[in-house]
């Protein structure tokens, strides 16, 4: 059998490919192209839309860096909403703290849910416990119509293009800054600062409008295109780079300890200077 | 004409690819296959043995990171030697620094160093400054038989692949420890801790058995093999983490910056675990 290669275009001069094993699924559902693989060293894969979301490999990274930080920095994350994250690893990291009541979970697209509780090992737990509650719906259309308040809400979307566009919108954040609670915190994920800088920027500049604390923090994922990640924490009260005085850190995470969690808010030079 | 791209293989099942705007030089060296290309995105690059070592995009990351740390800690770093870095980049760095009186630069290949002058963009000046004395040599050779005392040693090498191999070897080290003064610091590049993990342990355990003092620390280069890359400082009496009192920041740096230096050194909880 020949060899075959996936390939992920990141940008028009840069790609990069990824040996498959084997390809497990690959369905067309209303809103994107969704396929699992098994990659020779990366384990298993869900693509979405031609862009690799999560690798067995280093998913641990971001989805411990998406959900670890506002938790550990707000003191009471007690009621939390997800907007996407359909494959589950954002949810099963916001379960790991004892402090989390309720997680709302809104993803649009029910077949990454539904498929990913098949494909990708070690998540489909989250989707069991009894504090989440599943929403299939539009995060655009769920934070705009919600009477509910947050204390934390994660952004754990694709980039933007397909159904994601709108999650990057100021009017989308206005709707979620109105949802949080007094002393609620925002983190969304905001795209690699090198590869697609002006993205970034204009990320972090409609929060800032809107939220009166406003922080970058890095990670750096081999899975996404390489480089730092960046994930922007808007917050109505509290520092997201201060870890809230009471808070044990959570057993048998990979990537995050507390170290890790000051150290990723110090940003490079170029960072600082694209961002003014 | 079709379009043409260097392809990188960094490890059997994954590689990365890059849009070529034009050849500039190729040619083989006593000790390695050496070209120089044009990359759409990323500029003048030079490539070694099949490797990228440097593109104009984001040298900068690795040349600030492997000179400043050691030259921002050590309070008196005023006789260095470089060790490698042909390409010029790390003693364009180090000669910002106005407490340094001396570099001597022992490369390998007198052929990296003439066609870096003529192919890289702005590294060329560093040759000429007064400071710098060039010794056309097998660093190996050199630090074994050298009577000097160097405040700071960096060790610029290539992959330990081809003509770098030995320089990832225990009595390299030890000959290291020897020509550094009694509060002498050496760093050297340490591969990536994700995809080379093994190679990486090696070369922190072989520095951890000479030196008192051994610290990993950390920058993300987009270039280098998705993920962060590693540098290990391994020092006789100064913290390499401890930004000397009288030292004052160096203006127009891009990358590194006084939290940068600090938080570099705070490890994931797999790296962590990966050192032992």
């Amino acid at each position: 059998m020949a060899e075959h290669w996936f390939c992920e275009q990141n940008t028009p001069g840069y790609s990069v490919q990824w040996k498959v094993v084997q390809k497990l699924h690959q369905e067309t559902t209303p809103f994107q192209e969704l396929m699992f693989v098994e990659l020779e060293e990366w384990g298993r894969t869900l693509i979405l839309d031609g862009a690799v979301q999560y690798t067995e490999k280093d998913e641990f990274i971001y989805h411990e860096m998406i959900a670890h930080v506002p938790l550990m920095s707000h003191p009471r994350p007690e009621k939390v909403l997800i907007i996407g994250g359909g494959d589950g690893g954002t949810l099963r990291e916001v379960l790991k703290h004892p402090k989390v009541a309720s997680v709302d979970m809104v993803e649009i697209d029910q077949r990454v849910v539904e498929t990913s509780k098949v494909f990708l090992p070690g998540v489909a737990s989250g989707f069991d416990d009894p504090r989440t509650r599943l929403i299939i719906d539009d995060g655009i259309n769920y934070v705009h119509e919600t009477k509910q308040k947050y204390d934390v809400v994660l952004v754990d979307s694709s980039d933007p293009v397909g159904p994601a566009v709108q999650l990057y919108s100021r009017p989308f954040y206005q709707d979620v800054y109105r949802a949080l609670a007094d002393d609620g915190m925002l983190v969304v994920q905001s795209e690699s600062p090198l590869f697609y800088g002006q993205l970034f920027a204009s990320i972090v500049g409609n929060l800032k409008d809107i939220f009166p604390i406003t922080r970058v923090y890095l990670a750096t994922v081999p899975t996404y295109v390489s480089g730092p990640w960046s994930f922007t924490a808007a917050s109505k009260t509290h520092d997201p780079a201060h870890i809230a005085d009471d808070t044990a850190i959570i057993d048998g995470l990979k990537y995050y300890n507390k170290q890790i969690h000051q150290a990723a808010f110090a940003l490079p030079q170029f960072i600082l200077e694209r961002l003014g």
